[in-house]
Formats: structure tokens, sequence, C-alpha cells
């Protein structure tokens, strides 16, 4: 809002255009062009609940604004679809994301993605390439358990340079309360809904997360691996927040 | 019962009278025939657990007695089924209603249905299908999230002439409350299925919208887009029961 | 927002004002005079997590601006501590309101509230007195429950008086289903904590409520009467906004 | 253990005798001849988890043991291949039962089994399949939900002629409450996981019907309308196993 | 209903007088006194939530009515306070029940009350004072775990004369299930909220009992030794009903 | 069952005699002796929920039959009763355990107890003064936290000379996993209501222990540390009792 | 790491050399060779969420490493994959278990499995071909109830000379408790998600194996009989050890 | 580990010198001085769960360390006992947290913390002074609910200063959500135990702020102020780091 350059306009009218600029109507669905154009982030598509045809009406309207953009939870048959009208497009097999670069990212700034085991990367990959897609650099260490931990001390010097370390488990989730015991960055938790029986979806790694021993641990929704690339992209960029406010 | 007059009756022979007229037994369903003349609301066909055969022989039972039908949660192929023997029925996607209306309804009294998401509109639509088929004026806004509550305050104006505001919402549920912030009106919330992990199909909605800070909010079961456009039209109504009682 | 008469003031500035005029800040807590205005509502004092001295200068603060005031959840050692600097003030037993009414409430509207049992009437006192005090008339009929359901059915008449129905339930909560059946205005259900065992300190009512059979509920948060009369309040009054509109 | 009649068996070999009479072992189960000895019931056999061939073969053993037989939970593709080996089988759909009587059922007592809703038909006709292949006189009232009472009150007089009334209701599960207030013979309540959304597969109903205020309800597990005819024919035999014991 | 003898009445005013008839209204409490005359059975009084002047004049009503009077859940002190005016009334410890006995009851029909440890005993002497107040004879059987069944089986044969049993357990509550297996009469399982960390408060006992292999089993609510003694006395009392109906 | 040297008694009889003989009825409670004297273990009082007399009867039954004796969850107030009677029993704080000994007990087999951090210290007493008195020898290894993994590696040599290890944690209950990938035995995970919040009295540590990836981990109840030391000496007994058999 | 023979070797290469070596990275895996080698026992390929080239390459990998290989719930599609490759493999059903027995295994100490149901046979044998594969002895007992637990006491011989016991089941989970009380020997209970309503998915008998009154039960995950397996197999070896140590 | 200077050390000597180092044994607690000298924060005292003295032993015991102690959850009556021993210690009302600063610390980076309600302001200023101690600069804004949204508009410019936002809500938790949307930079969401009913403690927080549509939020645990400051802290760090680093 303070962006606004107001001159003669009246208050109820610069309200009435202010809500009406920064999103476009599809009817059944809001661009926020706006928000996009404010940070520099791609626009994100999160495909459930979202027809065939809505996809690809949202993926062209966005394509028009001259960003890049990134489907998530996609299908197969959605990025086939895609891929007949915008050739440009790939498909990230395990993430199951559909992206279009149409302007080159500059990468800046280390995000480590860890896994604790080998089921718990598609979320991993669902972080790692939205990450990369957000800007960030990054680096993976997949199948860390902490029944076998020095596999994961192996990788000690990597996690040493990160600035942003996303550790990633299901079963019972101990895997950030161990990293986040080893190193002095900021670690987001990804519980994920790998387990059975009385892993309950993922529920018994979200709680093992939220109940670190490790402090300064930042937990997101289980298999949120999106939500985790978001964060550390919004962590990764603060020095550079400040650097473009002088 | 007080709307008999009882002659020469005796209670118990009028009692028995009482029970057996105002529904019609089908052996697995009695229709409550009463219900739909005491009221003047259209009848209505909860279709899941019924047979296809079973929900036809309603269909007939119901047009016979003359009220407009509304068949809700109908899978399209029922509606193929029906629109055999009954060509005037509409289908309404994505709102997964069967309706057939017999009788013109005369709409009165603003309700306006918004939801939070995209993936929120086949439980907006079947709230907004059925307070139309309920005479209820029916104003529709889409894909306002809370987290770019701009587009919600663009639709100020229509939010502050309705009579009731539905407010449909999955994952964090918070649509209720900004909109009860807003308003004056009674405000239906509507949490849905939609999202993933922690959302637990929906509790996480219905449990932000039970808590919600804006006080005022009925809340109605997960995905409940039809019993939200019920409670919308009993308080539409109620100035048109006081006008009729005089 | 719209309400503002904006001259020759800039966006900026507007804003700057509109934000900072409709609370005052006492530090801890943020009061919203703007909302009282806006709406003629009393205000309302939440105890529960406030220290009596900051009840008490909340108390002082509204005081100060006129309106009525309700302060709910209130401990009688509050209330002895409030009455001595505002002898004025009434403790309502057993709903553990204190009001302080300034201004003559006019009462328009009936509402009637309904228990199921007789430890409900707690919860049904603090939705009677607070509907009380937003303007509603209201009528109380305690200990119906399912189980002697002629009780109810003796208090019919009444019941089709009401413009709104608050249904006060714990245990199995079916109250408000049978409630729905017999009546066509609009039912609000307040499920109480009453119980024991698998009642899960009113889950189980609260699931009833959502899961009613007895389409167009609306359900707020167990043992919420003070919301189940705001909500009624905001329902009996869509006539008068009208007006007042036009 | 006490039928036993004691000659000169030395202990040990009687309990050995006595342990290895009573079933059969083939192998992935044991068969409890004894039990339906014991009691003159039919033998049941449970379906989900066991494979055709094993339902095929566990069926020949008991039929070999001269007993009726309940196979529950059956698709209808087992009964295709019970049907080709024994042509006397008989399917109940919507029960999903298969039965075989060998030995004609004298039918005694009444027991009345009472649905909520239409989609409740099947659990209730479990319950009544189930309680007649036991013994026992059934008659069936489906679809009188506590939203349209009355439809229940015209089937009082069947409902007081009944020893034992098995209460069916999915949703809010209010029924069996309603139906405890009216009649002073025990009520057993039948939860369905009919509903959705915070009906949780039927733990609404489930916890209303624990939580009920008509005292004397027993509850059986969701959707086990077997059980719920069990418990039901223990009830009823009551008096016949006095007579026998005279 | 049907009892009404109607005469010259018409239905309207013999509805208001049937509905007005059968309870007392104290403002806060409806009591039913109809039920009692009804059923012959007691009045009870459910003590929580209800202050003690209010039981001491639920109490009194009752006592002019000419019942006899269970009060249950009592704390001692609202004995003692009821002991002062009415001298004949008796405290039950640990069942924590008052009763005071104006008719001699006659006892008849036998109900075996058995728990699986001594913490559980407090319940199950709700369960078996409340069944002698019905008119139920009563036997107890403390203390049998299933950890050492060889002390359940040293009951057999009370067990087998019993009409009803009543099996009371916490922790894993496989009590029920056990003695289900062993006998052919009905059995009513009682979890308490025996134990702790996992058994939530009984939560574990009560699913092991609507889990019970042993079909027939009919679950109340934890801790309901009360309910599980009105559903006993429904049972026993099943024959005398048709007795009297002859 | 089969110890009994059984001569010229019939079945019956020795049957009832043998079920008569191992404990003995004090009415609230049936002590089983027979456990006692077939396992040499000591007898266990498991307080809550009995009264003080009730422990004071059954500590001195127990004495009489000349076993050694443990009371778990012992207020200090109960064991100062017991102490004026038999000023020989001991109390661990903060174990809350009463033990009396005897008989002197010869420790064999290394049980190693850790925990995660100081507020398990409690739940890790129970289990080390239990298996302590069932003849167990018990080092302790308080306070390591996975967050800080090095110093539970400082202690590795300990634990791979112990038979049985059991690791007591609350919070995220990653402590056995980490265990149980560095050893070869036989873990056994307590889980603590040690935490707040999400931690749900424990619930989130047991989950954790029960998706442990570290296979071979056995799990007792939340704060059980005497069944980890039942379970510990179970384990730690089985040579011992091979021996035996020879 | 104390098994590392320190030359002139500095700490940091040390340690470097450590971590590299005992496990082999596949990019989506990393392969612990290590604890194959250290142990002795089989390495295992947990199936669900692995793609079947990774599991064939897994496979693979570890053939040439010399030890036996099992692959725990493997479909039949991915056993018909391996077959091709690897013809000696054998799959187990109903354990959905494939082997591969590279060296012969030495079979030692008894471990029993029990079941509750037949429907509980496939996670039985899931526990018993893995405790086979890990070095024991196994004799299985199928279908022994507790609600015909005479079936259980007829292999009271078999149970008393087991080392460990195995027992699973669904439903409400008894069993455990069962023999828990019958045996002195470690047992571990296996909740199974057999069941259906109120069985939550095995959760029900999981909570009563956590609360089960035969003190001294391990409790392991839902389904889990390979995690059993694990456990059984190292309370088995603990005498090996302490003769291989010695 | 890396930071170790290792000449000619023997691994297995160097190893046992690191493992014991770190750490002090206090028996109860291994207080890991190690964690503190590396990374330049304060010591911290978790006191639920510990002793009065063993409180003050701990506390004495990193005193001499030289570091700055915080020591949360602590009643107030610690505190008065501390103060006895050390007067320089300070108590935080209503944090509830007891500091003492040796060394002066140097405020770095503004981390902003934010409440939705009064009530949430203890969890918040623990929050507060946490961050405080951990040496970031902190501004408050307390009292905004997303209820009467423009009191948190008002703050928008000290919003978009700040590096780190910590987001502090009970009852319906949709603050983060909205606050989430305006910013750019990363925001700790805290889900407080305030509300009742169906607030379930926090948990209904805690789902809303998992489930947020504004993405890039990373959620502690209820009520853990102290976690989200840690976590603030690492992220404010980053930049320090790197330039340490250099």
């Amino acid at each position: 809002m303070q962006q606004i350059k107001n001159g003669g306009l009246e208050v109820e009218a610069a309200m009435k255009q202010l809500q009406h600029l920064p999103f476009e109507d599809l009817g059944y669905a809001r661009i926020d062009h706006h928000r996009s154009l404010r940070s520099g982030m791609p626009e994100v598509i999160f495909c459930p609940g979202k027809s065939e045809p809505q996809i690809l009406e949202i993926f062209g309207s966005l394509l028009k604004s001259g960003v890049n953009i990134i489907a998530t939870r996609a299908e197969h048959s959605t990025f086939e679809a895609i891929i007949q009208v915008y050739p440009e497009a790939k498909y990230h097999q395990p993430a199951r994301i559909i992206t279009l670069e149409q302007n080159q990212i500059e990468r800046r700034g280390l995000v480590v993605v860890v896994t604790a085991g080998t089921a718990d990367v598609p979320v991993a990959e669902e972080a790692a390439i939205t990450a990369e897609m957000l800007g960030n650099k990054v680096e993976r260490i997949y199948d860390t358990g902490v029944a076998g931990i020095h596999r994961l001390f192996a990788c000690r010097e990597l996690l040493d340079t990160a600035r942003v370390i996303i550790a990633v488990a299901g079963m019972e989730g101990a895997l950030p309360s161990v990293i986040g015991g080893l190193v002095r960055t900021a670690v987001i938790a990804v519980p994920t809904s790998i387990g059975y029986g009385a892993s309950f979806g993922g529920v018994a790694a979200l709680l093992a997360m939220l109940n670190s021993c490790a402090n300064g641990i930042g937990v997101v929704n289980i298999d949120n691996g999106f939500g985790a690339a978001c964060l550390a992209s919004r962590i990764n960029r603060i020095g550079s927040l400040e650097d473009e406010a002088k």
C-alpha cells in the first residue's frame, strides 16, 4: 500500500484502484500478480483440486505476466497437457513439479536438503526444486537415518557451510533434533507421511519435530517440501532485502 | 400437530392418523412430505448410501407430490439415469447437485458465498445452488485467501449488502474470522477438506472456525455446503415468517 | 473505511490516521473503540488470562468511552474488585458475567435459550445475559432432555414464536437435532463440557451437533454461550440493519 | 469343563483331552466346534482377511459338524464360489451375509431393529439376518430420523412389544437416546459409519451413544450389526436358559 | 401416550395436558415424575453440576412423590447436608451414592458384578448399589485380572447362574472378552478410567471392549457404573414385563 | 497346572482346589501368592486407587508369605504409615517406591538405564529400583540428550557390556533410536510424560519410539519404568531359566 | 569406532575414513554394509516408497557384499522382477517377504509366534520368516483367541519352552496379557490393523497392549512383524554375544 | 570435532578426551559447557521437573563457567531462592524467566514479536526476553487480532523493518497467515494454549499455523516462546556467522 504514489486521488478511489489492480479474476481463481511483482518470486500453482483446463488457463495467464512458473503436486498427465502448449516446460520426477523458467534465475546462498531415508526423497525434491526456482543454491544429502548416525557425520562439513538446512524425515522424525544439535544455523524440519501404523500419516514425525530437544527448529506441515523451501528462501534472502533497502 | 383441526376424532385415532399421514413408506425410506408442505422448501435427496434405483424411486415419489427437488452429492452417472426418465432435471457441476424445478422459485434476500481458494469451489457451489433452490438470491466471491487479504477488501461493498455470508475455507480456515471482523451480519463458516497432512481432512479448518476470535460465527460440518445454505435460508426467511404470521 | 470523509488528505496520511484512531493502546491491550461505535454493541472483556488490574484498567477505559460493558468468565473476586470502584456493576451468577449498563438497552426480537439439563444452565445463562445486553428479548426453557422429549413439546408454542433459538446441551448433544426438526427458524447449537468419560469435555456433543440430521444448524465452540448470543444478535438484527440502510 | 464326566482319567490326561477336543486345527484357523455344540448357536465365519479357499474349507468343515452357518461381510464373489459347492447357501443383500440353514430354526422372542436413515440399512440388515439365524423373531422399522420424530412415534406400539430393540444410526447418533426414553426394555445402540467430515467414520455417533442421557443403553462397535444381534440373542434367551436349567 | 383414557377432550387440549402433567418445573430442573410412576424405578439425581441447595430441593420434591431415591456421584459433604434434613438417607462409600428407600424393594434375578482390579471397585460399587436399588439381586467378584486368569475360573459357577454380568475393567479392558467367551448370558462391559499414560483416562479399555472378539457384549461410557446397572435392570426385568402384560 | 501331582483326585475336585489355592481373598483384592512362589519374583503393590489401610493390609499379607515387597507410585505419606508398622521398609525418592527386602537378592546380568534429560530421572529410577529388586545389576546414565549426542558416545563402553538397555525419554523420544543404532542387544524404550504442548503427556515420545527406524526396540506405556524393568528382568533371566530347566 | 586400529593416522583423517567406509552411496540410498558386517545379520530392504529399479539395484549391491537378504512388504510384482535376475530368490506368501540366502543360517533358540485370529497371520508370518532369517528357530501357534482361551492352554507346553514369545493380535489385543500371565519369559506384543470401526486401524489393540496388566511386555508398531522379529533376535542372542565376548 | 588440534594423540584417547571434556556431570544432569563456548549463546535451564536445589546447583555451575544464564518456566519461589545466593539475578514477569547477565550483550538485528491477544503476552514475553538475551534487538506489538485487522496494519512499517517476525496466537491462530501475506521476511509462528473447548490447549492454533496458506512459515511447539526466540536468533545471526567465517 505504501508504494502507491497518491496524487489528487481521493481515499475511496485509491482504495478501489488498489483493490482491483493487483489480481486478475478468472472466476474460479484470482491471480495475485502483485505478489510476484512485489517479491521477484515465481508464481506457484498448487494443482490438487484444480481441473486440467483450469491449470492450463492459470499457467497461460501467469506466463503472459512474464514471471517464472512452478506447478506443484502435478500429475504427469497434467504435464503432458502443458507440454503440448508450452514445450519449454519441464517435469521434475519424483518432486512432481512442473517448472517453466522464462527469466534466468541467479542462485545465491546455500540451502542443504537432508533426508532420513530413501522414501523421503520425493518431499525433499519438492523442497530442493522449489528452493532452486526461488533463487537459492541447493545441495542434497539423502538417506542418513539416525540409526546409522555416522552417515550424517560424514557430511558435517557441508552442513556447516549451509545458510539454511532443510531436514526431511518420516517415521520417528528424529533427524532435525540430531542436526539441530550439530549446527548453529537455522534448521527447517519437514515431517513426511512415510511410515505405517502408529506413524499416523506423518503425525508421529510431526510431533517429534515440534517437541525437539534441539531448540530453534521451525516445523512445516507434513510432506510440505514446498513450504520448507519458501521459508528457507525467506531466511536466505534477509541480507539481500536489507541491501536492497539501502 | 397444532395444525390439525380435531372434530369428533378420539385422541388415539387422531394420533395414529397424525403419525401415518405425513410420510410415505417406501420400505427402505420414509419420505416426509409433511415437512415440505409445512415449510415450502424443496425436498432433498442425500445420494450417498442409496442405490440408483432407490434414488430414482424417491425422485419419482417426490415429483408426484408437486415439489421442487434437490439431490445432493450425486454422481454424474446417477444424473444420467435420472435424465432418461425426467429430462427436465439439471446437473450442476462442480456442486454435484441434481435439481428439478417444477414450480418457479422467487428469490429474495442476498446470500453471499465466499471461498478462500479455488479448490473450495465445489463446496461453495453446493451451498450456492442449494441456497438458490431454497429461494435466496446468491452472489459468489471465489478465491480470496487471507494471505492476500486485499482481494477480499475489494469486495467489501458486496459483503456489506448481504443478509447472510457463507464463508468457505480449507487449510487454516481463517477466512470467516477476517470476514466476521469486517461485517455486522451473520456469518456461516464452512470448513472444507482441502489441504493435506496436518489439515486432517478439514479438521484444522473446523477447529479454527470454532475458535474464531470474531464472535458470532456459526459453523457447520466439514464440506457441508448444503447445511450452510439451509441455515442461511432459515436466517434469511425470518422476516418473511413473521409477515406470514401476521 | 468507507465512512471516512476524505478531504485534501493524502492516502498515506489518511491510512495512518485511520489506523491509529480506532483503538486505544494500553500496552498489553489495544481496545477497539471503533467496533463499538460502529455497531452499537457493548464492549466485551474476556477475563481469563488477564490480571485483575488489567481488567480494572480496561473496564475504566471502556466506561469513559460511554458504552455498556460485559465482562465474561469473571471470577466473583474480580467482581468484588470492580464493585469497589464502579458500584453500578452487576454480577450474574451462574453466568459468571459482570455487566454495567450506562445506556438503557432497548430489547427487540425474541431469542429462546433451551437447555438439555440443569448442569447446562451456566452456559445458557452466559448466552441469555449476553443476548439481553446485545439488545435481544430472551426467554429461557431449561432442563428438557431428549430422553423425556414430552417436556420439550410442552414448550412448542414458545419455540414457534422465536426469531432465533439457542440450544445448549452436553453429553450426547441431541437437543438441537430434535428442535431443528420441530421449528423453521435458525437454531444455534452450543455444546457444553457437561459429561464424563467419552464425552471428552464436550467433544461428543460438539460432533453430534456438527453431524445433525436436522439441516440448518450453526454450531459454536464448546461452552461458548457468549458466541452463540453474538450470532443470535447478528441474525436478529438483520432486519434493523436494512431499515437503517434505507 | 464341569460337563466332563471324569472316570479314571488323570488330571494331566483329562486336561490334554479337554484341550484338544473342542476345536479342529486347519493350520491357519482353529474351529471351535465346542462353542456351537455348547450353545446351540450357528457357527460364524467373519470373511475379511480370509482367502476364498480358506472360507470354503472352513465352510465345509462346519457343514460336516451339522450346524447352521453364517458368513458375515462376504463379498458377492465369495458367495458365487460357495454356491458352486453348496447350492443351498443363500446370499442376503444388502447385509452381505451368506447363510446355510441345515436345521430348521425356531424363532422366539421379538427383536425390533430400527434405523435412523436409509443408508443405515445394510448394518441393520446384518443385525436382522443374524438375529433370525440365532433364533429370534425380528421386525424392522427403517428410516425414522430424530429430525422427523413423528415417524418414530407411529411405531410406538411395535416398540412396546419388543423384548430387545436394536437402534442403528450414523451421523449424530441420537436415535437410541430418543428410543431409550420411550421404552422400558433393553436398547442396543449400533453406531454406523454413515456421515462425512466430522462424523469421523462413525465416531460422532459412537460417542453420542456412549453419552446418551437415556440410561441403560448398551453400545457395540461401529457398523457391528452382527455383535448387536449376538447381544440381543443373549438377552432374549435368558428366560429359556433358566427353563433349560430347571 | 396410549395410556391416556381420552373422553370428550379435544386433541389440542389433551396434548397440552399431557405435556404439562408429567413433570414438575423447579426453574432449573424439570422433574419427570411420570417416568418413575410409569416404570416403578426410583428417581435418580446426578449430582455433578448441581449446587447443594438444588440437590436438596430436588431430593425433597422427589420424596414427596413417594418414590425411592438415588443420588449418584455425591460428595460426602452433600450427604452431610442431606442427612440433616432426611436422617433416613444412607451414604454408600466408595460408590459415592446417597439412597433413601421409602418403599421396600423386592430383589429378583441375579446380576453379578466383576472387576479386573481393586482400583475398579468404586465404579463396580456404583453399579452394584444402583442395581440393588432397581430391584436386582447382586453378587460381587472383585480383583480378577486377566493376567491371573485362574482367579476368574474359580468363580465359574457363580457366573453361570447370573442373568446378567457386569464386567468392570480399566487398563487394557480385556476382562469382558474373557468372560464373554465363558458364559452364554448377556455381558455388560464398563471401562474405567483406571490406568495412566496411554490408557487416556479409560479410552484404551473402552476401545478394547468395543472391539471384543467375544461377540455379544454391550458397552457403556467410561466409569458409568450407573448406566450399566440400568441396562442390567432393563434386561433382568424383560420376563416380568411380559408377565405384567398378560 | 502341569505341576500338580494328581493322585486319586477327580478332575472336578482338583480344579476347585487349584482355583482356590493360589490366591488369598481380601474382599477388595485377591493376592496371587502363586505367581510369586512360581517365579521367585517379589510381589508388587500398585498404590494408586488403593486406600492407605488397604495398602497396609496387602503389605502385611504379603510379608507373612515371606517374599520381598515393592510398592510403586507410593506417596511419601503412605511410606510414613508403613514405616510405623514395618520399620525395615525403605522409601526410594524420586522413584516413589517403597521396598522391603526380607530375603537377600542376588543380582546377576547388567541392565543399563539411560535418560535423555534430568526430568526423566523419576521414571528411570522406578525402572532402576525395580530392576534391582528383581535381581538384576543396574547401571545408570542420566541426561544424555540426542541434541548433544557426544554425551551418549562417552558411555559407549558401558552400553556395550549391558545385557539389556532401558532408554527413558520424553519430548521427541529419539534416544532409543540412537541407542538402537549403536548396540546389538535388546533396547526397551520408555516414553515419559515430560514435555508440554504438542507432547500430549508423552504421546509424542511414545509414537516416536513405536516408529523408530532402529528395528528391534520394545516399547512400554508412558512413564512405565516398572514395566520396563519387568521386561528387562524377563529377558535377563532367559539363560537362568534354561539352566534351571536342565 | 573402538574397532579401528589406529596407527599413525591423525584424528581428522581417521574420522573421515571411518565416515566414508561403512556405507555405499547410491545417490538415493546409502547402504550401511558396516551394520551387516558388524552384526552378522542379513541386510533388509523395506520396499514401500522405493521404485522397482531402486530395489533391484540395492538388492544387487547387497548381494555382492556376500550377505543374506530380506526384502519386506514386497509386492509379488517386485518378486517377479527380482526372480528374473536372481533366480535363487524366494517369495514368502502371505508374509510378503523376498529372501535370498547366500550363506546357510544356523538356527538357535526357540521363538514362538502366536496369533489371536486367522487374519493376523500375514503379520505373524512377517515375524516368523524374519526371525528364521535372523538365525532363530521358530514355532507357530495360530488362531487362539482370548474368547476361546482353552485353545491357547492346549499349547502351554510349547509356550513354556520358548525363549521369546511374539504375540500377534488385532481387535481388542488381549492375547499378550493372557500369555504374559502364563509364562515367565519375554513377550513381544504386535498389534495388527485387523478390525473395523473403533479399532482405528490397530490403535485399539496397540493401546490395550501398552496398558497390559501383565507386566513385562514390549510393544512394537502396528503390523510390525519385522520389528518384533528383530527384537526377538536381539533378546535370543544375548547369551551368544557374551560367549563371543569371552 | 574438527576444531581439535590433534598432535601425537591416538584416536582412542582423543575420542575419550573429546567425549569427557565438553560436559560436567552433576549426576542427574550433564551440563554441556561446550555448546555455550562454541556458540556464544547463554546457557539455558528449563526449570520444570527439576528440584530447587538442582536448579541452584546448575545455576552455580554455569555461573562459574563465565556465561550468561537464562532459566525458563521458573516459579517466582525459585527466583526467591536464587536471589538469596545471586543477588544480580532478575525475574521477568510475565515471561517467568530468570536471567543473570555476567557479560554485556550486544544486540543486533531486529526481531519483532506480535501477539493476537492480551492473553498471549506471557508466551510472547518468553520469546522477547530470550531473544534479547541471545543478542537480538526486540520490538513488541501486542493485541492485534485478525478480527480487527486494522490494528495490525497500523504497524506495517515496523513489520517491514524486521529481520524476523515472531507471531504469537492462540484460539484460531490466524495471525501468522495474515502477517505472512504482508511481509517478505521469515515468520515464526507460536501457537499458544489460550482458548477453551475445541481449542484443545492450543492444538487448534497449532494446526491452523501448520496449514497456513501463507507459505514460508516455521512453526514451533505450543507456548514455546523460548524455541521461537532460538530459531529467530539462528536466522538473525546467519550473516554474522559468515562474516566470522571470513
